[in-house]
């Protein structure tokens, strides 16, 4: 039975803390947070203690792993003791909106044999797996173009924003990740460009709220991201594979399957899923119980920093091809070459 | 916190189990079936205590309420125990194949005052209750036409039909309580035909495959049910209700929103969910939850022995419309002249 | 050339004058109606001749063939006339409204070896055809059961309905001829419950606007029809056959494929195309076009008279099984004993 | 009744002359190709004159409009003639694969006040017409991205290609215009990137099979634009445009709506019509029916030969940035700078 603590207890930590709750191969010990009423309220109704400090949580000898789910700003510090602890983390991406810094942190983690998963979860959707396995069956033959659209259902507040890193290491940074994934090949290039067409104001923060990529791989396979801030009628997450002996979609989800015809509206289905907590609450429960089972079973983490760095790097890249106008060569020795994982 | 005891350690006891495991208003304090290996297995799984009789679980103390998941034929025994010893109970469909039996054992429940909701679980499925929201909130006017769509994957096997009690109490079942649900007006009327298409060796335990059947109530509301015991495309559940304002659609589900589109396949889309374990498993977790919340908050069940009592009467009915080949007058005052609830 | 006159220049009557000046493989010679205005005015449009009397259009020696599409009432009079001529006919639905004098009429026609193509236009439906072609290829194996949704938008004129035969002969006729068409085996049994529920007011005509209808072949394959005259969302024509190995289903057409998604309708499509003839002018089409295309290669009419008969005599059968509440037994013998065709 | 010509007797020109023998405003008067064979059969078919001589059809006082349909290389030529005569010309796209020569062309026949609609059929499809009217009737706001998929079943023969001029100017020119259709707002940027993961030896001929373009608008909308010379699945046609009210989404065409489900494919769909001439056939007719009725009613076109340019100008600018691997700049005042139309 593997005992873990839940570090933070805001909406993500939430949601690893009922995972953990409701998994029968571990056990939910403790949720640490300094926000007292937050932890206490969460330990109180899932039945687990609570905790105040980070790391102090980590020292702990009864908790064998840990799940980072704080702050972005101490992902790498709470990372780092972990390792030391000779802790498995399961930490919330990204690793820092420092892509140096990020560099850094993966060469030590790297250096001391630290066992980190990062939380892409999104890669353990329903969906994104059903595609990723006929692909992997090869059901449609090599991949031609993907086609990745990502909108949100509405602008996040400005305090938010001006901390998150802007829209490329915020929002597409999970497209960015699924194009890896599935693409299958290391992209070399990349070309992006942004508008603000929501709101003329990101200006002074130096963000965008469209925005369009072009990826491509060395051996010519392009992906094409489109990303939105706001989509009034919704959270759009669609997926797209075209290959050379097929095509793949992924569609929409809804809270039912209830169509409605009236005199005016025919056929109207009922609202997207608003937003990621409701779309991707199977991913996030996935997530989590694939962490357990691989520390069970001791098997490598399907994400891991590697992933966190490369996602990282092309949203770098994204915003360099924004503001030079052309596409940006990626070096796939890139950030990588310093390490291998 | 309401403490619980699972009677039954079969398929559906299990899911009553893992609902009460999960249900943070109650506790899941026994699991109770004579089958040793299957409860001791359970109860371990699910952190509970084991028991191998059903009425000592009725009669602990330590219990406040009791979910019977066991065969039919024990089910109006365990009821009228439970209710002597007041406890409040959420009892497996149907209340027994017998109809006499049935209504005396109502009778005797309802004059001891007992608590009991009858698990017709599909009303608590996202799908019915989108579209019985969405006609009680009179989004398509007056209601006339009803059409319900219910084709299991397969055929069970010959020694489950010998004592399932037909096609119409063993499957139809679902889909009168549907029929009542959503027309909002008892059926005065029933015509049923039915066949052998499947197989004919049925004739020889006075049973049948694939079956129509026409309700209509006093204002003329029409309701069509069509099953049949073999759809090889998977377990097709399909509601579709007219009315003067609009119509009311639901689909099936499948395991994602995969659609692929090939050479010799265009758009197919993932199997159907194959049966009812996989299709409604959400509409038990909310069926349980809903009979804690009631018992919680002091409401009344949405679902009783009355709604069991009609769905079988209509059973009744509909043998006897194939029988005598013409169309059924249904008392109003029927088998519920003899009881109110 | 088949030189083609078109008896009527109604709406019907229309729509095929127009088939025959688009097809190449006949040359549309006269209209004729005592309907002057209505005659010349359609004549000029498509560059042909206009007359005024319809038994001097079949008489003329420089006419091959003839298209009735006049009043119900002259069916059986011009049918006669034509066949006395020995001109092919393509007669509208229903032969009369009267079962008795169809079956004289039709006798009649058969001894003198008359040539007549019913137009059940939809068996031409691109939908139906193709639904038809993977019964017959064998696509879902044995069927089971068929249900037609059929639907119209809002009621017609009181006018209309009093002398339209009522809801069976006039709208299920329709839906009959499909139900033998693709059962692939004549109904033994039926039976048909019917409401008001758009208009009280039809008692005083003996006509409904709601029913549904079940009918039962010797080797015990259904087939459930449900019809109302009024669904406020526009024309609901849909088809679904299930069958051993499948399911076939053909859904609604609307006038262009697109969905919208605002804030309040997500993903709502266009309005149904709103009534027959936008919904079946490719099946008019296709079905003038393949009598032409049967008297130019010598081939028998894929639908014929005794189409007719049995169609009206589904309507005659429905009517007594309303009015008696039992299934009523269809005589296979039925009208049929008194001709073969 | 205004007198047409047909200029060429191949497939598109087949089509333009059909649309004339339908079209009940002109009559179809000659169809011209020096490929006599050709001619005299399609024109024996529709029942018109043959000539095989385009400058004698375009001399001849009896024609009033001509449509092109001939070769690329003749386009110019014929048009000028044309223009001098004064005669109305409908002219298949593109006006010349040489961009130049299209400018002095342009210009010439600008100073001449010639009346040229330029075909760009596919603005006349249904779910274009739908799409573009919803978006004028201001249903979905202010566009942000309009997203085009447009991808062929299969790759022409390696002769076409060589004299096609290339991707862009081949199939993208299509998706070009509907882009500057669609987004309301001219194109300042474009950016490409091409591979050929079809095939390779398309290197050969400097040509390319998979291509994904972003456009950018001078307000920040954005458009991209995905294509393939090989969808196994069919031919991919597909727009979707996102706006600040909502999203619209137009589908794939099917030879009907039948949908079957088995034991294998469930809801399988029957493939996508298969390539242009059936896809858009509709959108053709309405095309040469605009033609006539501007030429009727003394409207301007609603396509000339500034679009022509327009789109032709982005594919010399695609190819630009593939070659550059930069965003390419598009003067506004480009190519347009030398007239006004």
């Amino acid at each position: 039975m593997v005992k873990v603590a839940i570090l933070g207890a805001g909406r993500i930590a939430q949601i690893h803390a009922k995972s953990a709750f409701l998994n029968t191969q571990c056990e939910l010990k403790l949720i640490a947070d300094p926000w007292k009423e937050g932890v206490d309220k969460l330990a109180t109704e899932l039945n687990c203690e609570a905790g105040y400090d980070y790391y102090e949580a980590i020292n702990r000898d009864d908790i064998d792993a840990v799940v980072i789910a704080t702050a972005t700003d101490l992902h790498i510090d709470l990372m780092l003791h972990a390792v030391k602890c000779k802790k498995p983390v399961l930490c919330e991406k990204p690793i820092d909106l420092d892509f140096a810094r990020s560099i850094s942190a993966v060469q030590e983690i790297q250096s001391r044999h630290g066992q980190v998963m990062l939380a892409f979860n999104r890669r353990f959707d329903e969906d994104t797996m059903a595609i990723k396995n006929a692909i992997l069956n090869n059901e449609i033959g090599e991949i031609r173009q993907v086609i990745i659209t990502s909108r949100d259902p509405g602008m996040p507040a400005v305090e938010y924003m001006k901390s998150s890193g802007g829209i490329f290491k915020d929002m597409t940074i999970h497209d960015f990740d699924a194009a890896r994934h599935l693409l299958g090949e290391e992209p070399v290039e990349i070309f992006a460009t942004a508008s603000r067409l929501v709101d003329e104001k990101l200006a002074t923060i130096n963000d965008y709220d469209t925005c369009s990529i072009t990826l491509k791989t060395k051996s010519g396979k392009q992906c094409i991201i489109n990303n939105c801030r706001e989509a009034v009628y919704g959270y759009d997450q669609r997926i797209e594979v075209l290959g050379s002996q097929g095509l793949l979609k992924t569609q929409n989800h809804r809270p039912s399957t209830l169509k409605k015809y009236t005199r005016d509206t025919t056929a109207s289905q009922q609202p997207l899923l608003n937003f990621f907590l409701e779309r991707y609450i199977g991913s996030y429960r996935t997530e989590f119980n694939v962490f357990v089972s691989c520390l069970v079973e001791k098997q490598a983490f399907p994400t891991n920093l590697f992933d966190g760095l490369q996602a990282l790097y092309l949203a770098v890249c994204a915003m360099e091809s924004v503001e030079s106008n052309k596409a940006i060569r990626i070096n796939p020795e890139g950030p990588s070459k310093y390490f291998t994982l």
